[in-house]
């Protein structure tokens, strides 16, 4: 018997202020306002699995802090490896689209923020990754600075070394390395070096790792040339993904990949309706981790990770909020379908 | 015949991010949204009063720039000297107090704003500045930037040259200068060097000008020896401010002063109670401002000023949205009460 | 045994539409909506003291007066005498004031709605007063049209002659009557006539009726002096009203005197603050109807009607929503508090 | 160099006062509050494409005048045209509809308007129409009342004299009109003679100019036979208008169509979806307007303006609130899916 | 002449509390709350068609009685035979589904309500059965305990002795029944015995009542079989009810039959959406029972009664609100549809 | 070195559902929810002050429970001692008065909560009183039912075994325990042989444990004569409580008394304002226990409890949610008012 071991991220955490019902920014005098970033989210997730979490981050030290830290808890979250300190949060505007008209979202003053300017050296790492089983990055930390690239990679060895499973999500961006298309390549590549298991697809391998042959046509056969790949060049034993499908007759669907034990496999094919497009990428890393965690089958793993996908697109706000039991219902109300 | 003249203001305008019902920012979901800054709240009350009036500042060509720009038009504000450009605009989140609990605002990455980075260079004076009868100037602007004070003194010299009266509110902010007293009293010196009209204290004077005399116990004592010292010594013909008085029976009361024509004159005495604190001053400033362009009587002036700074307490918003009409009926209730 | 008798109403139902929050109407983007009107009022509080009650009104056929219905339904009051048609409703905007601001009131087009236009024939006289014990009207309606009073005037009658205890407030606007105070006096005398309980002050004698001593400096005196006139010379029993008294220290006080039997009596002296003012009459006038009815002893009435008055400003809307229990729950505080 | 001239529009301001989140009236205790109209509708487009827009109307000296204006201010269009004075805005109440449930609207008090019940002579129209490139008039004026009529052909006629680009919308309501067939043709085509830019479909020319062959089935060649004559009849050298498709699959289609420089244009087909369906049309029209003054090409102002009309489907409100970039983003995605 | 028959409910009240904007309840701070139930859903859509109303059932005489009568009352339905007393109103929490996550109804404490623990003997038969055309009872009372049965059969008994129509909804919801099949194949035949218009369908007849054919594929087929076979064994005159099709293409459609003279009709099929799940089905009974008491053709009550149920589908809350003429809108749209 | 101890509380969860703007139950379609305890609002103030917290409560296995559950953990609160089984939450309805309209609370099925109706054997003892400091139990625990009386006192045994500071607050409810006083006073004899700490004031003394003597006029000669006989009598070495005072000027006062190390000491006295009435006793008890664990001087601590009560009166919501700061704050604005 003994404590039980606990998941966790370091990342950012975004304030989200959105205009409700549809409206503009300069339509709306009043804001809904949650707290969220990958790490958040991931988190969300497993904590309603059942697992301990911990967010290793940075907040500023006022009400705006407090905010987001109580909100994080609500999530299930614990707060205790947070540091407080710096000036400010990251925060996003979002002004939901319709149709024709895209979702807009304005950032404002992220690369200031608490966390974006924090220093290795004020997490205590001793603590923090104790009793760790599996630590979460978001690739998106590795554009911001030259610091926080090189805390992240600091990080991830540190938690290599004790034998903590490295998760890394490639959440590439392009708007952000802008012309550095090189230096993305490098920065990723010496975080892969740590990644136990990785969440990517064919356009991550193509436009950063330069992987792939972009003169087969088809998708799934780009994902099965490429992804063994990368899980050979860089030694990662665990690649996921998912794909989502052209909607020609204006219905959504996706399904979920997974190379594992040298393998690839893909889930069955769901479709889905969006409330929400912010976080379902985060429910079906979540879920896969989970799987990992608790050995489910690849069959399995595979079913539940897409239907939390397909489950988040339908709850309000980034953070994944769905227990187990309601995945599962969508896993088999599929199934259902499926035979008739 | 010819075009009215405007009148204009230089300032940064800042989205309120308002957390409702007295709630700390850690037990709300909504904010309430609105725009304002000392020259927005200035310009709203003029315009009120019939007079055409333009903001000078520099707002993000983003939705939140869209959205402050529609605000301030709301307001009866001109937006066409405002640039677009830069990437945030100043923000601010109040949780409003209630009894013993203080209002708390948690400001965020102002000093990164659209505007305080902008540089003089960048507005069209030449367009800005024609057919402009008064421009007003906030002191807070002198402690953001070196950058920000030359803006600020640069355009202040152009105005005066062009025979446009320049007015300038005090505005100290000792958090904003922390140590630098010496440096405030010289960026404030320079300013006054430009100013026709000037709001400020007694307080004013002591900690930034150093003049005064504190061992006088009385505070209109103190008025009465410095406020005809510093018209004398900048050469500024018309200083203006307020006076609130002890509250010993839980009562608020407030009156006005007004240096004009080498004389102190005092408004009378008016109970106020608090909706809204935050912009009161500035309906005090703008109607003075309104009193000298309509050529009102010194009583008349101050009486009025000072009604509208007490309406000002009790309507929502930073920005007075009193008319004329509003405000004198406080004027002649006050009378009323007085004969009695 | 037999069918219980019903308390009528015959007077208009506005729509109320008020900015929340204190704010102005230029500043809100929604607004609160409710229906009311004096005879809404009277009898949403004599169905909570458990009257039979029915408003006879007219209303358009339309989205506008399917809402109307279901609310004053809601309030316990029947809609079964309501005729339906005509094009308007009257409406109202309130933007609540706020210390020295004062509330404003926008009328929109009232002279034009179904009721102010409807016409006695219309109206099914027949079903309408059968089974009442007692019918309301109110004298705002003597001042619309003459149409409309010619509709009171026939309407008072029919049920003078039916034996229905007429009850009539003065609620003298001098704004809708302008310089024609001629004509208010013969119309509200062609009214009399017919009323059996009156709700006026001395203020309603003086200026509608010129009766009573404006020498006589104590309001106490004038009210002893001309309640009595007046019902003698109109043959009034019963003459009742509310004595609002000076707030020299910030606080609101209030008592009620009720002329019955021969004799003037007045309730304790009752503190007030106001969430809601308008209504707070029509509180006390129908509780003296419910004394009436229920033949309570004058001090009784008198305590409950004031009591109900007081309350009435506490509570949400025009009309009142307080049981008897809650209402007598003021008296025995009050009586209380009085002893210490 | 100068001033730029402004595009005008005389038309009426509406409250619109809408039950929120599909309720009915009858369900609901609060409502939202915008302003629209057609000239309302135009010159918020316009604002947004760079013009400078003034807008001819008149509305109540009054706080529900003042929320009116503030609120078309924010939009972008000048208030300084606009007569205060009169009783009432017209106003209507929205009940969105669902499914088979239609969208019910209920007027309150049009006829009665500050606007409808203005005189032509109360107009500086000296001053309003002074550095005026277009100015647009909606059908609807014509179907008022006399006197509307009167000051629209006025204005129209004074405004062609003075060379302004007159802009007319059928905007043809058959229930405004009841039994005066006739009386509307006559009026239509006395306002006809002055304008310059028409917006109409066939069904205007068939119902109110009984012009067109009401044998031919298909809607294509009804237009092709008929605009061409009704340019040709009554010298209007820009005629425009949308077709809106059968929706056999559930999908709602529409296309534009341009008579410009003697021949017929259509753009292509846009699929669309309905946050609000009013104003949508406006879009359109305002849309030609901006490319006719931009010389755009007929192509581009087509294509423009149907997915300016496409996009206004998707924005809360009646007034477009969308800018040029974010229609141009419309017309290339359509055509990157058209080309696939 | 004479005083209208009324229609009336024997049924439970229950608070429904909803968290907005497909949240969960731990995402929320708000709920909306209604009140509602099988037998105010019924008496709702009855009362909007001119019957006058009254639910008999037991309410705690406290704020929320309060709440739940005045929401009862704004519907239209009389609340003068309800009891008050007991100690709770049953409640549920309703948290909205989205695409494929279901919408999830929390109850809480119903079986201790006032309305479940009530006492025939409470109730004033004698009063509330007095001019009564029809009752109407709901199955789901015969699931709560040997009272409640008892309560319902005694009721129904003495109703059909005063020839009252007695109306009665299977409503069979296995969950609460549980293992007890057998117990509810004898309650439900109990209740039979005094029923004389009976809504169900022929999954009602399999599982409670253990008749029809399973081995029949075809629904139809199923419903032609039993529905009769129903009719003649429990001499039942009218049956009623709704089939819901298939849904291969997204699309949701439903009709409905009517067995009544012995002959079994089917309505159109008519496609819907869905704003409220919930009293869709009591819009169809209700609608039955009105084309019954107005001697509607088949065919027309029918049409009516489906129609009904497709727009009960398109409004807010459990409670039917539509007008007979919004009703007959959508038959007749249908079937210009059908006729192109 | 070590994990550090965590202060716990067995107690009641309850959803709170509040009416909002004063309105009643009957007024609103919507509500406010929080969920609240006596245990709860302890642990939230005392997580604010830095301590680990966790509650030890029952909450039903649904969508009420796991919002409970996240509400908890917003406020700081460990939810990893809580058993999720039964089928209701506590609840109560809040109708917020005003001036002389009493607020009004609605209790809804308390006694069949999952918490009421939870057995001593299903908390796993063993492991939610491991390293824990201190318990607190409220004294409404013993009126609910045999059984809840048992579980209380069966874990406050074991606590105190465990050497775990047992704290206790009094909270006499008359209502609760009705004619049985003597019960209630074997009751809380029972209970006092485990603390270590109780909350109490001279009332309970009296009415409780019949101590005291009631012919002293006297509040605070009442408290020196009790107060150190129950501390005597029961051994309890720490007892503490508050006196709110006469409020003949319309002015509220409070303040704390605190018995340690055998002498009475008091704080002094705070004016306060009320925005949320609920829970600030609480704030004064987790004050009180704060201060014993970080061993405050007797003066400190009270002044520090004192000031975080009248804190706790101006934050929404029962949990008080104020810093040590802002608490401290409070106290030297007091003291500086006083220096005056």
């Amino acid at each position: 018997m003994g404590v039980e071991n606990s998941i966790k991220a370091f990342g950012e955490v975004m304030m989200r202020l959105e205009a409700p019902d549809y409206l503009k920014l300069e339509q709306t005098r009043e804001l809904k306002v949650l707290y969220s970033g990958t790490g958040v989210n991931i988190l969300s997730a497993l904590s309603r699995f059942g697992h301990a979490t911990s967010l290793i981050t940075k907040l500023p030290n006022n009400s705006i802090g407090d905010g987001a830290t109580a909100y994080i808890r609500s999530l299930g979250i614990s707060t205790s490896d947070i540091l407080r300190g710096g000036d400010y949060i990251g925060m996003y505007f979002l002004e939901r689209g319709f149709h024709v008209r895209s979702s807009k979202v304005t950032y404002s003053n992220r690369k200031e923020s608490s966390f974006c300017t924090s220093n290795i050296a004020e997490y205590d790492l001793e603590k923090s990754l104790k009793q760790t089983s599996m630590i979460h990055f978001c690739g998106i930390i590795l554009s911001i600075s030259e610091q926080m690239r090189y805390n992240a990679l600091y990080m991830a060895k540190k938690a290599k070394q004790l034998g903590i499973k490295v998760v890394f999500d490639f959440n590439y961006r392009p708007k952000l390395w802008k012309e550095n298309k090189a230096q993305a390549k490098d920065c990723y590549e010496s975080m892969l070096e740590y990644v136990d298991i990785c969440f990517m697809t064919e356009k991550d391998a193509r436009y950063i790792l330069q992987m792939g042959d972009t003169e087969v046509a088809d998708r799934n056969q780009q994902i099965e040339n490429v992804i063994p790949s990368v899980s050979d060049r860089y030694q990662i034993p665990v690649i996921a993904g998912t794909i989502r499908e052209n909607e020609k007759d204006g219905r959504n669907r996706i399904r979920g990949f997974l190379y594992h034990h040298g393998s690839l496999n893909y889930s069955q094919t769901y479709e889905y309706q969006t409330l929400e497009r912010v976080g379902a990428g985060d429910a079906f890393s979540s879920s896969i981790m989970h799987g990992l965690s608790k050995n489910l089958s690849t069959e399995e793993m595979l079913e539940f990770a897409t239907a939390a996908c397909v489950l988040a697109h339908t709850t309000y706000g980034d953070s994944p909020v769905c227990s187990e039991a309601e995945i599962w219902a969508v896993v088999h109300n599929k199934e259902v379908e499926m035979e008739r």
